[in-house]
């Protein structure tokens, strides 16, 4: 019965039309953003599938098609890793981080996954110090239908600036 | 007959779908915004109800329940105050500031008051200096229908910096 | 044939609800601040109007109503010319720049043009260097529709800041 169920919401992500679409999308990004922000990292992984792929390249790298990445993850596991790293194992200065996504676009469909982009930039703030910009650039995200939800088969972060003024500690 | 209506566009916003609900609250954020950078301070106060809560406070006393907060109004005498504030008696560097909002989430209806949270980000330009990042944060407010619109009952600005650049001498 | 489909879509914008407006409208601001962070700017010109008036000012001298602005384009040959500078002739340190667009405000028709207002900031990252706020401000643009698209016949952008970290080399 459950099954059935899941499958009428799946096909009824399709069948939406473009608005329809684009607001759950809002949606959706602005959960993931406040996920991150609020620190709820044991909950990121929630919005992939598994396997899938999370990277963050630099801009250069990427339009050049070179392979080096600054962040790889290519299984939910992997995320989970890294959640542990932040909680248990890396050594870093307290700070908060701030997403803001802008200027989505919602590319279609091909095969059951949604294309989608958007523009983000993150904001650090450390202890003490004013707030900064960390890191600005473009999701480049596919999309499939899991479970009646739209998670990320893909997330690519791809960032204009190879200098950050600290580490990425956190999740983009 | 002006109060039935009022009654029935009052009903109506508690019966919008999701999407409907969403479009109208960014349509609100976005008049709010532009009131504030563009300095119509006159005209602020009347996006809450009397009483009403505006607060503005750091993210580590939100957090810790502390009560400490940067700026707190309990009344729209008090916002009024505020507005006559930044044109009689404060003395201040001129400077403009403009309100990016993002990531709006539509948390629902309890009580007849409706739950949104939002990313802004404050950007001040002072004379012949760039611009730069004022304040980062998020909004959380509670709206209630009021006369046939919907008014923050609540406003709390929890931002992530304990250090400004300036003194906050506009509202956010 | 297709005249006639055109101006089936074009009565259909006029007729649009307001929701329904305001997503095609994040769609096309979201498709032109892509085009440029892309750096597609060949294709920038086809979002405006023969002739347009396409306007970067200062907010200090737009508030005043005075004429003086840092960018002044008329036509969409003018636009050309801008691309080509930028392509062929400008000599100009290498830098990506992004554009994040909030707080839309869809202003109405008036004599079959649209009124929209958001606020803009261009974030820029030279190369080996962070990411920076390059220009915050106030897009006040006009709107028609032209070929079943909505394409604009007037983007002047009003920047908060007089100083530019680097000159302004993109448009915004």
């Amino acid at each position: 019965m459950k099954k059935r169920k899941n499958k009428k919401t799946e096909r009824s992500f399709y069948t939406l039309d473009a608005g329809d679409l684009r607001l759950k999308l809002e949606e959706l990004y602005a959960e993931y953003a406040a996920c991150l922000d609020e620190e709820r990292f044991e909950d990121w992984p929630e919005f992939f599938t598994d396997p899938c792929l999370y990277k963050i390249v630099p801009r250069d790298n990427f339009e050049r098609g070179l392979p080096l990445a600054t962040w790889l993850c290519e299984s939910k596991g992997y995320l989970v890793d890294r959640v542990m790293a932040i909680r248990k194992t890396a050594v870093y200065a307290p700070r908060y981080v701030r997403r803001m996504v802008t200027g989505m676009r919602v590319l279609g469909w091909t095969d059951a996954m949604l294309e989608v982009h958007a523009n983000y930039v993150a904001l650090e703030t450390l202890q003490d110090e004013l707030t900064r910009v960390l890191n600005a650039g473009r999701y480049r995200d596919k999309l499939v239908v899991e479970g009646g939800k739209l998670k990320f088969r893909e997330k690519v972060c791809v960032f204009d600036s190879i200098l950050v003024p600290n580490s990425l500690i956190f999740p983009l």
